[in-house]
């Protein structure tokens, strides 16, 4: 097998620059979505319910976007990499803490983790503006999903 | 918050032993998913578009029953853990290879990592046959649809 | 009309075993599922709407159940009793409160209950296993969603 | 908790004719589907089948009404009382024989029950005329399903 | 065209009646339907994720029940007249607080603006007693909705 | 077979009333849905689609009221008639031209004739207000429906 | 308007044979679907239900077939004409009996009147062999389905 | 090709017993789908459509079962064989008689018939209980469901 | 029960030709859906999946044509004969290989078997054209379904 | 790979005449599906949205018949031919007219090029009744539906 | 409860620019939604049906578009206003006249009203191109479907 | 008519180049759409059906998108040109090869074809950054969709 068997429509720099906004990316989704099911599994407290069911339609967007990054990093002839090891190594995402949580302790991780993804992001769009439209416009919009995500949980920290 | 919120069912030896079970199935079974959704993303070759949608139904399977198990965790009081560093570091199946795969090495990569998983999972169906009926049963189940999906990755080696 | 117009695929003693369990799980899922009404329509409290709607998905089960139960004790030619009066006096399940019931006494009420007739399937499950396998299969099935529903009930008392 | 935490739409004395035509509805279609129930499980004989599955519209209908008329009660600011023990004790319909029953049996046993229910239901819409017309409606509604359901129940008589 | 293109099922007075009855309706509910979008997007605090659901059924009630209330003024020759300005100026319903809201605060006051939409309701359901059955029985059948979510809103205000 | 296998709820004057009621209802019902794919079959001109597709939606209403309508009779002990020969022998709607029709003929021809149906079924609404509230429900919810319809037929003719 | 607005594909002669083959399948078959609702309702006895579900499936099939017979007319240039007075008058199909008719009654009724529809059908069938195959494809594939149905019927009278 | 591509979960002398058990199974239950279809065709007399509808309901779970038990032989690394020689020769459930039958006759005939594919199935779930659990919690899975449909076909011959 | 309880829409001798066109392609078809699922269960190799798939669609189109087949026997007066021996001893197929096969061997055994079928179905077009119609409209329906998959099938044979 | 590798089940002079009738019927349809979306993009005038609307439903025919048609020609072993340029060069309707068109001009448009493409098809009826009935079969169909949409789009100018 | 209990990921001046333009847009939405109820109840004449229901697709897309354009304001840590008052005081969008109007009168200030929101789009996407990338993806969303509607509407003004 | 009944909210040049960007897109994906069709009949060889599947989501794209390209025409006041004859003289995309292909072939042929479509696309991309960011923004759509499916059928040219 040749070691490169898609081609790009981009320039080897623009290349460049897209396939590691793309590649971190999909390692931050990824490692968000395991977060998301490990807090889902182990969140406890009267907001158990709420919080349980809020945080699968975080896990439910994360797996989807990264399906859309992993898919445009070949579209653009980058090979993506998702391994757990890629991940535990090289995510830009504070890892979760052990055990059951509370529900207060649990809005609170994933509302600083959105927060390290999202302004990781806004990093990226400004960089591919020059790189790749396309690919710029796809973080655009996993940003206004994220970002609207995070109004929603950080919503519920409001009258401690 | 106290230290173990949610009663058990099971006795302590039995709880310890199934929880056990259940912990490494819990771990190989993300592994899996983030191995099929790697794999998904990264064949080549004529073979393409039916392994790549193969792909997708041993993640869909296995991304399902990573809820069953950790749930069933919780039903007997033990807290699960699924966090990238742990799969990174407690994994029972190999590591993916890096970058693009041709067709039959994927296939190839697939059927002996399922092969591990269910080993595997065999052994803990031995283990829990004592310990708790309930988990034994749900083990069950998953062998019975990896082992499927094993000879269906297998069939595809047998003409080469 | 003959007395016992259906046969058995069991003889005469492990029917006899398997309609006993059979019949008691029948008469506690369904007060179980009556519970679960009478909580769904009077518990108030800031937790009003999660709890409501939570009461419903143990009320479905709950049903659900009753009609694989009542199956399979036709199934084994037993005729099955849930009348209100049968399920009044043999019941194995606390009574409920009367009035309107805040969100955390009727968590507290619905975690007491599930235990209640979890306890009493376990002894089942163990019993059932020499007397007919398909019917004891029946009664882990249930178990399982049970002790999960169990699970998440328990799971709010955590941070009280 | 405050003794009555809901308020009423309506005056003290149209509240209480309110509340008594709502509480002996909701026992008596608890015991309606009950009744369906048991008969849906107990029914034999060549029309089996086809009573069989007319129980089960019979107790979906009852089921479905329960829940109006248990939410109709909260409305007004009364709590509903649906446990299986007052069903026992004050339902106005006649206790359902034991064991299986033959088709015929079966039917004629329905007829009855179903003209018991009727009968008590006009006799509160009349009593609600005055005391509160949306309630009236409802209960005008229950009685329109039923009265329907009692022709096709009572039109497999007609050739014996 | 014509001044009144749509011709009256009714009397010249009974008319009259009807319309005022419909008019002040349908403002009153678009009213609420725009209340309920405002609270659903400022609502914060830990409940936000029940309220900010349980706000969209009840938007969804409302938008329902203006295309009926509409409808029916058109079927009694009469245009209706929903705008922004009219909504403005002739609601029953008290102004909604500016800025983000505490779950408490707009539990309390959604379930004083329902009280004044049901209160005017009940009126009109007097009114049109008269003068149109057809309309009073949409009229009751949209109290008969509102005043069953009343009790879920007030539900919550139970256990502070 | 026994001359009148079917009991009613009503006495034996309410029950003649309301089966006339009942029964006049019936044949103008079929009357309208037969004319109405008469119309839908049989009109031209610019406006054809238009009018083609709202005249199924006529029709598919009228339908589904003629079976409300005759199982109602069922209910109270009466056999509805709705024979070909019945409807064009009582039919209280006025004969339908034959031939192809302009659009504008068509919508004025179904003018007419639902203003003669609204009107006979108002008569019907006050005759059964005595008689049985149960069948005057029905009777409302039909005009309602229909006075509906008789305002979106009625406002195409406003502009010519 | 013009007094044929519709060309058709077919010669002056074809068209008659043809339009008169449809003219008549078209009042043959509102007449079948008067008396299959006409039957529906008044059906009594032990079988009640199921004939009554099977007459639905007449009536729906026979509906469906008069918008393809009349719809084809007008395909060739023919205005279809099928009000309640053309059926009464020109119908092939027997009359059906008044009043409540036991199933057996009924099941010989219906066997009877698909006899009568299917054998002009197959007449008509041999008619536009010549003058249209478009439409003659059509009433083969009417045929079809009705013979089928008037197995499903006449297997009922087997066993008497 | 190879003779044996798919390799077993299973030493050499359980795969020898569960295939065994699993191709007997395999012909057994495309049989009893022959049977279901060949009687389903053949059924007359007045419980005809009951009969035939009941029927489709056992072909269907017996297609369904065939599927699962040729791929569990498969997954366990055995050829299943279901051709129509395979099961003309081997089948354990006796022949089904020539031309129409009577419903009872029908009754009678797959009442019997079911004992026969159960007593064998009752054999295997022992036979496998050493040899392979998830083979047999399949084998319990399917007799789980064709018990349930025994009683429902056994219920029709009470009234005689 | 008659020896003939169904009557016929054709003559004894259109009947007879009928009926052995109807009868022989039941068979081949039965046949074809048994053979489709053995191929299922037994292809291996790099195609698999893809051929896997393409049987499903083979076994559910054969199996849907078996009802049409064996309900028109039924409509013209005669008992279809689908039971295994009956397929095992005169089917027009030749017997499919026993153990797994190849996906070339698959696909050529396929593509051999759909052009029997094919050349025995085109022959009883011929012959029902002056038996009966309906039943040549149903066969010609068949055949273009089977020979647009036997070009399918024959299609992956071009490039070897 | 081989000139022809489809066989057909026609003879040389058969398969020519066929041939022939499927391949010109191809390229009208495809035509027919541009010019209507053509026609829907460039439809304007009062009657806008109607002739929009109704364009589609010309369209989804049109594309869904060109599938069936290449299907059967590579059914009978023949390579179909849908390209641009073969449309462009060889259909048989007329060049549809640039620019913006009335709703009136849009019509008149396509009841003329509705009417070429039918007076084409059914010569090919005629021409494929010796040649191949299966083929004859599908135009014919065709043909009805081309019928049915060209009567409703001639309906359409009746009133100018 | 905090003033500002929501983050933004934008500077502070950034966030201001950004929330200008999203506030507008959001009054300026909720108005078109209430004025395209009023014109979709308010609209007569021959094109009345056409008019009526293409309404509803504007109140349908305006309605989606308030939800994204609220959720994006809190996204950005700001609270949106969107009450009846705001909108009365504070839309861009002309008021709409009061009573029945023609068809054509209702397209004319449907085109007009929606001018006028676009132009303000277009302005707003230009202002938030430096503030806010992923809002001004939003807005330029929007106006995609807004023009498109547009071109709808104004399609219909072409032929007077 | 006048000649441009639709105005455009851009400016006359931005208008211009937009329209040549948008007018060329819609050919080259007309064009896309019916090579994929073409290709979609003709493939053969052992991966047909793959490939036959994958061309129709490559239609179902290419025909989504021309219609989102010929309405935005429209939304900027141009009249959009997709005629077989503009498609076959003014296309970007080589002409595809007649006959049936191997699926090798095939396989390249699109690669091809898809790599001059996006190569056109980009540019325009480039080219509407200035005089349309909205047409911009679905050119950008267009080619991420595009830039997927190039990647997937590339992906199968890597082990030859």
């Amino acid at each position: 097998m040749a070691n490169a068997p898609i081609t790009s429509p981009l320039t080897e720099s623009d290349k460049e620059v897209t396939a590691n906004a793309l590649q971190s990316t999909l390692v931050d989704l990824i490692d968000l979505s395991l977060i998301g099911k490990q807090a889902h599994w182990n969140v406890v407290g009267r907001q158990f319910r709420s919080v349980h069911l809020q945080l699968d339609e975080l896990v439910s967007a994360a797996r989807g976007f990264t399906d859309d990054v992993a898919e445009r990093a070949n579209a653009i002839g980058v090979s993506p990499n998702g391994k757990a090891k890629t991940v535990a190594e090289s995510s830009g995402v504070s890892e979760y803490p052990d055990n059951w949580q509370s529900a207060e302790t649990t809005v609170d991780a994933i509302v600083e983790r959105l927060e390290q993804v999202i302004r990781r992001l806004r990093t990226r769009i400004d960089e591919t503006d020059k790189s790749d439209l396309v690919t710029q416009d796809l973080l655009i919009e996993i940003a206004q999903e994220l970002e609207k995500q995070h109004w929603m949980w950080q919503a519920q920290q409001a009258d401690r």
